[in-house]
C-alpha cells in the first residue's frame, strides 16, 4: 500500500533516475517563517517545545518538494543530560567549559530517558504529520567535546587539540561517555519514530588522520554498532575530511555524507559502486544567479555515479534567497536527460 | 669564508644529520619580552616602525638556538597602499569589506616603493646584526581574498564564497591585482635583503580542488615566478590542504611547508626524495609534557625522510610555555641517535 519512499530506497543503495532530497539545516534562519516563530520565541525554547520543534521541522516541507524531514533540535541538546549547562548567542555556549581531567571524570552517563526527552516527544508529534521519511541525528563525540572544550565555536579549536595531546587518557574517556550517551540518545529517537539517523562530524578536520583514528573512530563506532539492530540508515557527515576519507569510508554506515571540499566523483572512485554518497553543494553557491545554482546542482547529481542522496556540503546559509532554493530543487528534480542540458549551460 | 648557513642549505635540497629549525610565528605573544613591548606600542605601530619591528624579530633569536629569522609584520599590512584600511583587535579587521565587483575594481596595484616600506627597512636594519638567514613573506592571494571579502577572521568565510562564485570573474581580477602587488612587495624584500620567502596560504583548505586550481593556483604561480630571477628559496605553506597536495606539489617551490594534518611521510611518498619539507607539529603538542613534546619532535624528523626544515604546523599559540619550546628545539637539535631514544620514549 504504502511503497517505500525515495529517501529510503536511496538510503539502502538504490540508485534512483532523480535522487531524494533534502537540505541540511532546511529548517532555519533563511525562511521567514522560522524568523517569525524565532521572533516570538528564544531557540532553546523552540528546542524544548515539541509542538514547536514539530512546527519549524515541518516549514521547509510546506514550501519545498523535498523528500524527508529532519527533527529540529541542536546537537548540543543532549548534554544538559550529563550535567553540562549551554546558551546560545546564535552559536552554542558552554558556561564551564572542560578544561582539567576532573571536569571529564564529572560528566554523568544519563539514562536514555533523561536526554532530551522532548527531541522524542516531537519525532513522535511530527511522524503522523509527516508525508516523508523523518532523520534524528545527533553529534559525533568528536565535534561534541570540540564544543565542550572550547566553550563555544571557533576558527582552530586549540583548546581541544591542547586538551587531547596532554591528557590523551582522559580526552579518550570524554569521546567514550559522548559516544555512549549519543547511541542512547538515538536509540531514544528511533524508538519514537525516526526512520534514518545522522551522526554530525563537523570539526572532523581539525585532527590528523592518526588523531582521528584514535580517539574519534572508536567512538563513532560504538554509536554506529548500537544503532544496527535497529534497522534505520545510518549517515555519518564529517565535513573537511578528505584526508580522513579512508577511515571513514571503513564505518558501518549506510550513507557517506560529503561535504563541498571534495569531488563527489573522487569518493565515488574510492567506495566503489554500490554505497549510497549525500551531498555536495557548497550551500555558498546559493547566492550566485539561479541558472548557476542549477547547473551546478545538475553538475552534481551527473558526479555522484551511483545511489545518491542530493544535499547541500554543510548547512544552508542565514541568508540564502529562498528563489535559489527553488532553482535547484527544479534543477535536481528535472531529471537526467533535462540535467544534461543544464549541465552544459 | 662564511659556509652557508644551514637553513638556505636544507631549502636548496640538502638533508642534513639535524634538520634546521625555525617556528611559524617565533616572534610573537607566547614571549614575556614581545608583550612587554607591545604593552608600550600598539600592533601597528610596532609594524610600522622599523626599530621596533627590527626588535621583535630577533627576541626570539636571543632566547633560542633558531636557524632562521622571519622578518616581524602582517600579511594584510601590504594591502593598506593598495586603499584597504585595516585594524587590528586582535586579529586583523578591513574597514570597508569589498562585497561588490566595483570594490575589487576600486584597488590600486601600487609601485614597489609604496607597499609597506617599512617592511623593507626592517630588512635592512635587521640583516647586519643577524647570524641567521632572514625570510620575506607575503599572504597568498587567496587568503588576503579571504580577509578582504569577509572583513575579519571566520570559520568558514561563507561571503568569500559568495563573491567567487557569484562574480567569478571579479574573484578572479582580485587575486590577479593581489597577486601582481604580492610579487612586487616581495621582490622589494628581496632587494632589502630577504635571503628566501615564504607565501603563506592559511585558508586554502575553503575551496575545493576545482575551485583552488582555477583561481588560486594561477595568482600562486604568478608570485612564484616573479621570485625566480631573484635566485631566493620559496616555500609555500597551506594550511588544511590535504586535498590540494597534488596541485600544490607542482607549484615552483623549492620548499614545501606542511600543516600538522598531514603525516609528513605521506608528502614525502607522494613528493619524492629530494624536495625539501617544512613542518609539521602541532602547535597544540606544545602544550603536553616536555618529555611527550620531545618525542613528537623527534617522531616527525624520523618522518622527514629527506630534506627537512623543522617548524610547526601551524603559527605558535601565544599561551605556550617557554620550557616546551626549550623541549622542542633540543629533541631536534640531538640529531637522530639521541631522537630515536626519544622517539621510543
Amino acid at each position: 500500500m504504502n511503497p517505500t519512499p525515495p529517501f529510503l530506497r536511496a538510503c539502502v543503495g538504490e540508485a534512483l533516475a532523480r535522487p531524494p532530497m533534502w537540505i541540511m539545516r532546511q529548517a532555519g534562519r533563511y525562511l521567514p517563517e522560522y524568523r517569525a516563530l524565532r521572533s516570538q520565541h528564544d531557540f532553546l525554547t523552540v528546542c524544548r517545545t515539541p509542538s514547536l520543534a514539530a512546527e519549524v521541522t515541518l516549514q521547509p516541507l510546506r514550501r519545498f518538494a523535498l523528500d524527508a524531514a529532519i527533527v529540529f533540535s541542536d546537537i548540543m541538546m543532549p548534554l544538559e543530560a550529563m550535567g553540562v549547562e549551554i546558551d546560545f548567542s546564535p552559536g552554542p555556549h558552554v558556561r564551564r567549559p572542560l578544561r582539567s581531567v576532573a571536569d571529564v571524570d564529572a560528566l554523568k552517563l544519563p539514562e536514555a530517558a533523561a536526554i532530551a526527552p522532548y527531541v522524542a516527544e516531537t519525532i513522535a508529534l511530527l511522524r503522523p504529520q509527516l508525508q516523508v521519511p523523518l532523520i534524528g541525528f545527533c553529534g559525533a563525540p568528536l565535534t561534541l567535546a570540540a564544543y565542550l572544550i572550547e566553550g563555544k565555536g571557533s576558527k582552530d579549536f586549540s583548546q581541544m587539540r591542547r586538551f587531547m595531546y596532554a591528557q590523551p587518557a582522559a580526552f579518550g574517556r570524554l569521546l567514550d561517555v559522548l559516544a555512549r550517551t549519543m547511541a542512547r540518545y538515538l536509540t531514544a529517537q528511533v524508538n519514537a519514530g525516526a526512520q534514518a539517523v545522522q551522526l554530525f562530524d563537523s570539526w572532523a578536520g581539525l585532527l590528523s588522520a592518526r588523531e582521528y583514528a584514535r580517539f574519534a573512530m572508536p567512538a563513532n563506532r560504538l554509536i554506529l554498532a548500537a544503532m544496527a539492530p535497529l534497522g534505520v540508515p545510518r549517515i555519518f557527515f564529517a565535513q573537511d575530511a578528505a584526508a580522513l576519507m579512508p577511515q571513514v569510508m571503513q564505518l558501518p554506515v549506510e550513507v557517506l555524507g560529503v561535504d563541498w571540499r571534495v569531488p563527489l566523483q573522487e569518493v565515488r572512485a574510492q567506495v566503489g559502486p554500490t554505497r549510497t554518497l549525500q551531498g555536495n553543494l557548497d550551500p555558498a553557491w546559493l547566492f550566485a544567479a539561479p541558472q548557476q545554482v542549477a547547473a551546478q546542482g545538475a553538475q552534481i547529481c551527473a558526479a555522484a555515479g551511483g545511489p545518491h542522496i542530493f544535499n547541500l556540503g554543510h548547512g544552508i546559509l542565514p541568508q540564502t534567497p529562498i528563489e535559489a532554493v527553488h532553482a535547484l530543487i527544479q534543477a535536481v528534480r528535472q531529471g537526467p536527460d533535462l540535467r544534461q542540458g543544464a549541465g552544459q549551460a
